[in-house]
């Protein structure tokens, strides 16, 4: 189901592959963010063309609408979509923390008020693997509680225990399930903890006592500092099992991804390319380039010399920063297509490194040459 | 410049072809608005894997932003947007009449305020021939006079003296600009008389004996009956020189789009499959699709189960309307990019009918097989 490849030699980072019925996943990977069954402006043509291998969507959205009932009986994600290689789907317990109303969360699950129509809905670990089940996902996620920063570390115990205890019957559900689904399902484990590195290293040593299919690290990015985001994460990194894959959920900027997959990580997945895409941010291979800029009014360079895409093939800087000014939706497009394919060609330049053992020179080099004004 | 190569044999249609600087455009064609250098929503790529072999830009709005300056010393029109076949640009009369602010048509031309931030401006007809050389386009309109109906006698007389008089300002300085651009320009005259036949006929044999490299019929679809548009254009048409294209400004629905190529129409532009794919209707070879509807939300079928477009091969109509009802944006582009395809495709296979002698055949079949609820 997965295999590491390759070991870097300087760092802890692997070269890996993941199995699955939809098709293989060379990790490191990055997975374009699908919530609603599509990443955002661009067609699963696009995604493909940019290099991805898996995308993610979110179960919770899907739920809502189109309805989980809905997708099941067109055939599943992958069909609705027509997105033909894997995906992932998040449970969705991050939106019903951030997105819902009027929350209320007891050892059974979470019942929540829908963000569209504050329609009544109840979440369970099992209801979730049903609902999974029904997407057709090929790798899934657990109901976990997502905790904020600070978080008090009575509250993390409590909530812990709960998550661990919804991870295991996440797990017996899918069990019983798994026979119904079209595809084989591989689940994961969430590591939470909140900020306490031996609550961390408790969740994790739990969750592997349980065991699944590979094992995310969640709950972070959620107000504390990178330097902490980065600590907690290397800090659980080490209780994670070898020989599975290793998600860190959420991230992040190019500069982060660098650096946890120097630290280990197989998998990630973010917004960034698109929500940067649609406001007119690219990330290019010395930094961000803000398209509307005034000082691109005359510029005909591609938004990135060093880059291959369609979008820096094509169109200058100058043409995308009058799509920004006249509130043109092909500029959303354009953009976000760069960023997609910036993100999947420096996950596999990551790759080339740890296979050619010029991982720590590459990323030095790369740390060196990207500025980011927001870090 | 322009060869018919066929005529039909039951009805006025012709089949042509259209010489330019940057490429050869078969007739009867339907140009794709661009109005900012961008077909809302579709890239360059999208617009040529539709079909189609020229699109329309305006003048008004590109000299407004990002400014003539600016696209001429980017190279021209088709560099700037990555589009390298032919370009009409209008002159923006129309939308001077209908968007500017506090407008005052002199003999001289029109002085106006922007829309976009009430900066005074005058357009020419010397003005907008230079404008559009710097925009370098290869078939270029001329300012004219764009009168509402109902429109009372004396003025239409007036301004047709105006707008006629302008065509040979246009002409002269056309001639003075010509060796100053990067490519041969086309001008072509645009018929107007308002809803008078006598000043359509007068309008006509004026503008014939200027001499122009194209006939336009303007100053239509502005409030009048459907019935009377197709009146004055069928009578228009016949005072209009056999061996020039002959182009009907933004026709147009595709009954309508149909029953013109019949009339001898060779050039149609309109914005109605980009502007309708954004609201979620989709053009289909049974007539129109409102993909939000409910009843699609199970249907795997595709928009139009007759078209063989990038859309309808992959996506469903299910999937279309969940991206309209959660308001994602790539449910805009995939209904525009069937909509384009949709119209190359019918002025495809009205070219094809008129080569094979069964145009008659084919538009009596097409008008029972199309039903269109707002005709």
């Amino acid at each position: 189901m997965f295999k590491v490849l390759k070991k870097d030699k300087a760092t802890k980072a692997r070269l890996g592959r993941l199995y699955t019925d939809h098709g293989e996943i060379n990790t490191p990977c990055f997975m374009p963010v699908g919530t609603q069954a599509t990443v955002k402006t661009l067609s699963s043509e696009d995604i493909k063309e940019c290099g991805a291998e898996i995308v993610l969507c979110n179960a919770y959205h899907l739920y809502l609408r189109p309805g989980t009932e809905v997708i099941k009986k067109l055939g599943g994600l992958q069909k609705f979509m027509s997105w033909h290689g894997p995906i992932l789907t998040d449970s969705g317990g991050y939106q019903v923390f951030s997105l819902a109303e009027l929350k209320k969360v007891t050892d059974e699950g979470v019942e929540f008020k829908s963000h569209l129509d504050g329609s009544r809905h109840m979440l369970t670990p099992e209801n979730v693997i049903r609902i999974e089940g029904d997407l057709g996902a090929d790798i899934i996620m657990p109901l976990d509680e997502c905790l904020h920063f600070p978080c008090e570390r009575d509250y993390a115990e409590i909530s812990l225990k709960r998550t661990n205890e919804w991870a295991r019957r996440s797990k017996d559900a899918l069990l019983k399930n798994q026979t119904k689904t079209n595809c084989k399902q591989l689940l994961f484990g969430i590591v939470q903890g909140a900020s306490y590195l031996d609550l961390r290293e408790q969740a994790a040593r739990e969750l592997i006592d349980i065991g699944f299919d590979g094992y995310a690290v969640g709950g972070l990015i959620v107000g504390e500092s990178w330097e902490l985001t980065h600590e907690i994460l290397e800090h659980t990194l080490q209780f994670l099992p070898e020989d599975k894959p290793r998600y860190f959920m959420g991230l992040g900027s190019p500069l982060d991804i660098v650096r946890a997959v120097k630290g280990g990580v197989d998998m990630f997945d973010c917004v960034m390319p698109t929500r940067y895409g649609r406001n007119g941010t690219a990330f290019t291979s010395i930094g961000r380039v803000v398209v509307r800029n005034g000082a691109y009014t005359l510029d005909e360079k591609p938004l990135d010399e060093n880059c291959g895409c369609m979008v820096c093939k094509n169109y200058s800087r100058a043409y995308l920063r009058h799509l920004f000014n006249t509130s043109e939706l092909l500029g959303h497009r354009l953009v976000s297509y760069h960023n997609t394919y910036f993100y999947q060609h420096l996950i596999g330049q990551l790759r080339q490194a740890i296979k050619s053992d010029e991982l720590d020179a590459f990323a030095k080099e790369f740390q060196k040459s990207y500025r980011d004004n927001n870090r």
